[in-house]
């Protein structure tokens, strides 16, 4: 039978980056003692008064078809919200549309802003899903480096240099999956200069701007001329640990969201309405347990810095936000994902290669800070001990 | 700002049906005696067993990110159910995907088989988002009437005449919104051998499966020659009464399955953890007041043909399926949206026109039977009186 050009274009193999993951999943359910961090998955349950909250709409009967663009009291907490966190002032309800999932936010604004042809810069490394989400809707990626040697930031240059009369947007991540870096607000500035240069879409992806351990959100439409080309993916997955609920949304023009709405009505027809009860509760009444997994992450990220700071053949970058970190393991001679293999065949550590994110991350593996601080510990003792013996074995 | 040219694709005025039911909720909301019968969302609440399995899986912390395919176990249940209710006898887990909802589930197969410029038979009147999410991969809905002179029955001359190089696929849909009507073997037989000789997929939206009056439910995957191009999209969004949790699937041939679930990747990642465990109890242990809303749809069907049967200028055509009935007003001389209009404002009901889901349905409303049996036994006296007044000023 015959399938869309669409099938190839979302099939990139992506997916292959998951294989070690899956693999550690299988050797632990063997009874293996795998540490596993290779998942963007927090390890925290969503906090109680967002469960409770959950199941007092689904008892009370709010299991029947919502408002499509979502609930006007969840886009007008989510409006306030991302006021109250850097965003354009002048942001309210009917700037924002809900769906399932930043994921989701970001396939659909993609969709609703991007024609087959128009090109996208994206700085790599980059979170695995981009491509299919941005490639779904006909689009080309245009790669810029974030350079290693640069500890991840962007370089305003690279981007003036890959824009092309068909650049339509770029796809910016700050802070960034899989380096945790956050940009600084003369990135922004410069970013957002080009942006408005060219006349391109800014696609902010925020899903990790709650879990800034050094620095201030910061959201670009709040500069000058900005918010009506700024478009915001943010969800609740990360900062409430919320992964499974499939709750995002998109801050954006007024017609950009009637778009978005029109999609969601063909593509979703509305997001759970005791899903979005549950949203209302954790935004209208953040739950103490954000702040005690905010600090977590950053005690965990300590942690690794401080395990891994003696070791002469590994290099722990610190993230300013964030439940990744970075690992240079160039020394060992071996490549990320050789690297990654012997990591978990041999010492039971499962991380991801850098080079599956892009080029620029190769020689390093992304930890997830998804494990307490003993197993952190632990995990860091086996990698060193893992470096090591690789570079023994490359100067023997 | 540039709007990608698929936002026009997704803008039809199928939304302006609607108009009149929002009018209705205003009404109702002003305090206005109004009975509602213009939404296909059930009346009844989803069945307690199912809310308190989700409640357990939520309390026990299945919050995190699922198997984006869908768990393994409710898809062992989808393809098991699917057997028991006429599929093909050779279905398995891997022949199914999870998707949030039906809506969504047409959608993502439409994005998979479909190309720009390819042809979708489809019969009309139809639901009326069909446009919109056949349209966003693209495609060109080519429409065949359904007759009322037929009863709404397809006619497969009129599917073989609309075939042209370009078509596809064929969309459809038994029992069928917005007319009840239920596709007997012998036109799934000929409709089948048309996609078997030109070599076309055949996309069954099966929503209403389950709420069949007189009738066995059929699903054309089990004739010969036809699992391998049938694709059946199913929810329980109206069998279980559960419409806002968007929870439905899609079935298919293995290829399908793996492209949707790469779709599923970049667009949705997965359907939350607790849904899925809400329908593997749906599906595991169907609760009996599945039963009984099956039998309150059939009642309340009863009930308005016998209100509606000595009405000079109105009558009910029995539907065979569903919580849909289509009622002719041709004899009032008004369009069906003037009559809805008038309905509505006189006699405050509201009801869809037949025009919306096609051409073929004008001179029809759509009622909901979302209303107990006393309710829509009030509604139809009034529908009554609205057709005699109707009918006396065009005679005057
Ligand atoms: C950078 C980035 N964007 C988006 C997502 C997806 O988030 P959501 O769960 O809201 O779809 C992730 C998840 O890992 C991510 O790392
Ligand atoms: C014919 C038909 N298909 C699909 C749907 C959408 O169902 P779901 O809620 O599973 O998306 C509906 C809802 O009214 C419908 O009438």
């Amino acid at each position: 039978m015959h399938y869309s050009r669409l099938t190839q274009r979302i099939a990139g193999e992506g997916a292959a980056a998951w294989d070690i993951h899956y693999r550690a999943l299988a050797l632990q359910a063997e009874g293996e003692d795998v540490i596993i961090l290779s998942v963007g998955d927090p390890d925290f349950a969503t906090p109680t008064p967002i469960v409770d909250s959950a199941v007092d709409s689904l008892r009370a009967g709010a299991t029947h078809y919502a408002d499509v663009q979502g609930k006007a009291r969840l886009r007008e907490l989510i409006a306030h919200h991302h006021r109250q966190t850097g965003g354009a002032p002048a942001t309210h309800a009917d700037n924002v549309a809900v769906l399932a999932g930043a994921q989701c936010g970001l396939y659909a604004v993609a969709q609703c802003v991007l024609d087959p042809g128009d090109e996208v810069i994206v700085p790599e490394p980059m979170y695995v899903t981009y491509e299919a989400a941005l490639q779904a809707a006909g689009a080309t990626l245009v790669r810029v480096p974030l350079r290693s040697a640069n500890a991840f930031q962007p370089d305003p240059a690279d981007f003036a240099a890959a824009v092309t009369p068909r650049t339509r947007a770029m796809l910016l991540n700050s802070p960034h999956n899989p380096t945790g870096q956050v940009f600084t607000q003369s990135h922004w500035e410069a970013l957002a200069t080009l942006c408005r240069e060219h006349d391109l879409w800014l696609l902010s992806d925020a899903v990790y701007a709650e879990l800034i351990h050094d620095g201030e959100p910061f959201s670009p439409d709040s500069l000058p001329g900005m918010r009506e080309r700024t478009v915001i993916v943010n969800s609740l997955s990360k900062s409430h640990a919320m992964t499974g609920w499939r709750l995002g949304w998109v801050i954006g023009p007024e017609p950009l969201i009637q778009h978005l709405t029109h999609l969601a009505l063909c593509m979703l027809y509305g997001c759970p309405d005791f899903i979005q009860d549950a949203a209302c509760e954790a935004l209208a009444n953040p739950p103490a347990a954000l702040a005690e997994m905010r600090h977590a992450y950053r005690t965990r990220r300590d942690t690794v810095l401080e395990a891994l700071a003696d070791s002469p053949n590994v290099e722990a970058l610190c993230p300013a936000a964030g439940m990744f970190m970075m690992i240079d393991i160039r020394r060992t001679g071996l490549s990320a994902q050789a690297f990654a293999n012997r990591l978990l065949d041999e010492q039971g550590v499962s991380a991801l290669a850098g080079d599956a994110f892009g080029p620029s991350a190769a020689g390093f593996v992304r930890l997830s800070l998804t494990v307490d601080t003993e197993r952190l510990r632990e995990a860091c003792r086996r990698l060193a001990r893992c470096a090591d013996e690789c570079r023994a074995t490359v100067e023997a």
